[in-house]
């Protein structure tokens, strides 16, 4: 199948890779050109801008940062709008906003171009190894079309509802994400001051009903230092954003969420931006009683 | 051997019994006495008082609410201090203060009387199979004594160190199930106010990096509104007091936890002390933006 692949990141790349070893034809498009290099030479072929790849592709993959950056591959100049044939599909990868992307997909529903919006969970390493987490919203006949080339990717596929409701599930993924780091650098932090061993301390609360896919990886991370990504702070301040903007949408307090995202923030503020979400510790170890009384008093309950 | 046991409750009455059935001879007080009308059947003899129960014990046991019950236990009217001999050694496997347990400890000591804290996890089911995790803090050559009466109670039993640890080490746990519990009333509500199928959602992040007991085994409760307890609120605020005082004590601000003991606080003025700790998700629910901004604006940085 003719397949474009947009957005040649760490994520990107070993997925549009995968699609290569499927046996598909890879037309691909990366702002920075050189990253699609290594397609170039599995045999994909390499366009300037979006517009070609979506004249070339009956499926076409995005997977860029974030929500402005998924608008300028669609509807900017030499945009996807521009060249995408009726009957195109575009299925987007990137964890952007679950509302500007139902206005998206009707804008392309207005052309005949259908919509899914596909984020991933499971890292670089489900990537490469075609083991992510798909969260997939949109008419559920397009899901079945695309489902042979999820497959290659993903190891858990699940068509979650209408669009928006795939970006919807990641943003209540990427709340608990945040929320366990948040217990695992408290939890972590008060059996260090107290004088408990915390590699005990977490080996021992991983195996009950205290466990967590966050204490049992990164925990340990945390107890060594070893504060390298795995996912990036930045990446999770901007998901947790959208959380967050979701929650307000809808009317949806989410105090312990924008208390995690205040407090991830503030590690970006203090550097913390390119290590690990478990850099996170870094932040409240530091945060003795009261710390936080006269910088975050009236956020904290927004 | 000869064993005591003190606070034949929901969890005190099935290790009692599972003490009795690996061989020992159980001495057993409960502050309402009928209670210990299933363990008279099996054998046990009840005494009336916690003095008479320490006289016959080489190792006495006590799980009982809270900590001013188990000063009541130890150095009340008839309390074990009374008539525990030089040599015996008392077992703590309620969940209480750290701090005062400490103190607990030494003044056992200035009587010979040996002190381990071994708080537990894993419900009354866990109680009944003998399938409980035990956090044992105090000197390890009396950790050792105890193992083969720990090992009837428990399936996972660590000695995390010195006297006090084991609480430390629960508070720890309780501060992660109330984190998770949280997250879980956040994304439940988030996915089903977004229209997201929440049962779907639990799913899908239950098996990747969002994943946690929690979510696994009481997320679909929440889904199915089944708010029966498994571990109580009331139980559970009780204690968080000990996590959250423990990190006041030491200097190490736990601004997460502060903020989920007072949603569950909520939960119980709001009349959900008795039911399970998923109910949280009634108040999360419930709040819609702004409900806490006047209520909670200068305790939640407190």
């Amino acid at each position: 199948m003719n397949i474009g692949y947009i957005g040649i990141g760490i994520m990107g790349r070993p997925m549009a890779q995968n699609l290569i070893k499927a046996g598909h034809t890879l037309f691909v498009h990366n702002r920075t050109l050189d990253k699609c290099d290594p397609l170039t030479e599995l045999g994909a072929s390499v366009w300037t801008t979006p517009a070609h790849v979506a004249a070339m592709s009956e499926i076409l993959f995005i997977n860029v940062t974030d929500t402005p950056d998924v608008e300028a591959v669609l509807f900017g100049a030499d945009g996807v709008i521009e060249t995408g044939k009726p009957g195109l599909i575009v299925v987007d990868n990137s964890t952007i906003s679950p509302v500007k992307t139902k206005a998206f997909a009707a804008r392309l529903k207005e052309r005949q171009i259908d919509f899914l919006d596909a984020p991933v969970s499971g890292g670089d390493v489900g990537a490469q190894n075609g083991t992510l987490s798909i969260m997939v919203g949109g008419e559920k006949a397009v899901f079945e079309k695309c489902l042979p080339l999820f497959e290659v990717l993903g190891s858990k596929i699940t068509h979650v509802g209408e669009v928006g409701l795939g970006q919807t599930c990641k943003a209540c993924n990427q709340l608990f994400c945040a929320l366990h780091m948040l217990a695992c650098s408290e939890g972590i932090a008060l059996a260090k001051k107290a004088g408990l061993d915390p590699a005990t301390m977490v080996e021992v609360v991983s195996s009950g009903a205290g466990g967590s896919w966050a204490l049992a990886n990164l925990g340990p991370k945390i107890v060594a230092g070893d504060m390298a990504p795995g996912f990036m702070i930045d990446l999770l301040c901007k998901d947790l954003n959208y959380t967050v903007d979701q929650g307000k949408q809808i009317n949806q307090e989410l105090v312990g969420t924008a208390l995690a995202q205040r407090l991830f923030e503030q590690a970006r503020t203090e550097g913390y931006g390119r290590e690990g979400t478990q850099a996170l510790y870094r932040v409240v170890e530091d945060s003795q009683t009261g710390r936080w009384k006269h910088e975050h008093a009236e956020e904290t309950v927004g």
